[in-house]
């Protein structure tokens, strides 16, 4: 089973959550697909640099500066330095983008009244150079970056990215993980006890008019669900069951 | 032939310079290497950051911050743009660092009196990955970022590396391309018509004292020689000669 792994931005903010993470993906069978987020640090070298952040209905506008930002943090700073652990692990990795090996194309998006500017909505994902690598045991980190084949790159959502990644490899049995700070989606976000182990598709409305599901669980819901419903097993879970089917599995 | 081109920072700079060497890269017959040093926009960004940069004897003092400050500039700005433009000319390639694939493992420089902080002398070079991706006929771009094996990312000379990939691939005949803004190494840097067109070992040292070999080009005829010595074609050569065999050959 090849697992592709999605990271979020807390995990990779948090030095001691990140190394619980690398620890357990140098100790699966397997190599891996890891999808990571930026965190704050993207945000925060963007105040450091000045360049002003726009939000929109929850989402961040990104104008060329944004994207400058973007690609230091993402594809250098975090991309790099998770690679550089997992090597210090015994993991034999390298870091892509979508533009790496042609993984992610996209194009900027398109919305009647809003410019978003350079972020990207995924057209097609190439994975033959992925699969090749992953064949002669070699893991690849990913940073949320794509390309529009026309000399641009473009911020896109990890959650997306490794959604769809995991759906374009699904000639073999894939995994999607998405690990986070929480065991998994909880009734009570304060009760431990209260992990759903499993959610079928036509659950998730019921779960968001309760209030469940909301916020940032929105989107990977609806990722998780466009990928399980493409063939892919999807877990949602805690950052020290990862490798383990502890968490919420997402059903179609 | 397999060719490794290593780029110097005015071309990196410099748009039209570097358009100049995409566009003659994307015309090679074969998948290559294309090394890229980092140009002005680390300096630009570290000052920008507020980030002091102490430079002993020529060369610059990399401690945590500034390391930040390359990995970001280096392995996400330069390398990513370079690949996405190489994409958009239909070549199919993917960016690396010396962490990625553990192309280039190195230890921080050790020196008696000076600490230069997280800049890494190379220890060795491991083609196994980029030869297979090469034979995929699938380009590569180097940023000039090495790793210690431990974890951290360490910062080293892109001309040197460029030499110690080419001098590790030797097993198949390659060539060395040092491209800079001069059509190779000129008796009369004002006299286009001054170029040397061939180099011994022997005849370097009468050439330094000759005022003929300086600044930023001792290092890279040191790099040249080491090379040519184990068995690799060096060349010292304009951007508008890259692919021809135009320049400055460096015999060993």
């Amino acid at each position: 089973m090849t697992r592709v792994i999605k990271i979020g931005g807390a995990i990779v903010d948090n030095q001691e959550l990140l190394n619980e993470v690398l620890d357990r993906c140098a100790s699966l069978n397997e190599p891996f697909v890891l999808v990571h987020g930026g965190g704050k640090i993207a945000t925060q070298l963007a105040q450091q640099l000045g360049v002003e952040q726009t939000v929109i209905d929850g989402r961040r506008v990104t104008d060329a500066d944004t994207l400058r930002v973007v690609t230091m943090a993402y594809a250098g700073l975090v991309n790099k330095n998770v690679v550089a652990q997992l090597q210090s692990r015994g993991v034999q990795c390298l870091g892509m983008t979508g533009a790496d090996a042609d993984l992610v194309r996209a194009h900027k998006r398109i919305h009647p009244t809003i410019d978003y500017g350079f972020v990207g909505d995924i057209d097609s994902v190439n994975t033959e150079v992925l699969t090749m690598l992953l064949q002669k045991r070699i893991s690849v980190v990913v940073a949320p970056l794509t390309h529009d084949g026309h000399g641009s790159l473009l911020n896109t959502n990890a959650d997306t990215m490794a959604a769809r990644i995991a759906m374009a490899m699904n000639a073999v049995p894939v995994r999607l993980h998405y690990v986070f700070e929480h065991p998994g989606v909880m009734r009570n976000i304060d009760d431990p006890d209260s992990l759903i182990t499993e959610i079928r598709g036509d659950e998730v409305d019921a779960l968001i008019s309760a209030g469940i599901i909301d916020k940032g669980m929105l989107p990977k819901i609806a990722n998780a669900v466009e990928a399980a419903q493409a063939g892919v097993s999807v877990l949602i879970q805690g950052v020290t069951a990862l490798g383990t089917d502890t968490g919420t599995m997402i059903l179609c």
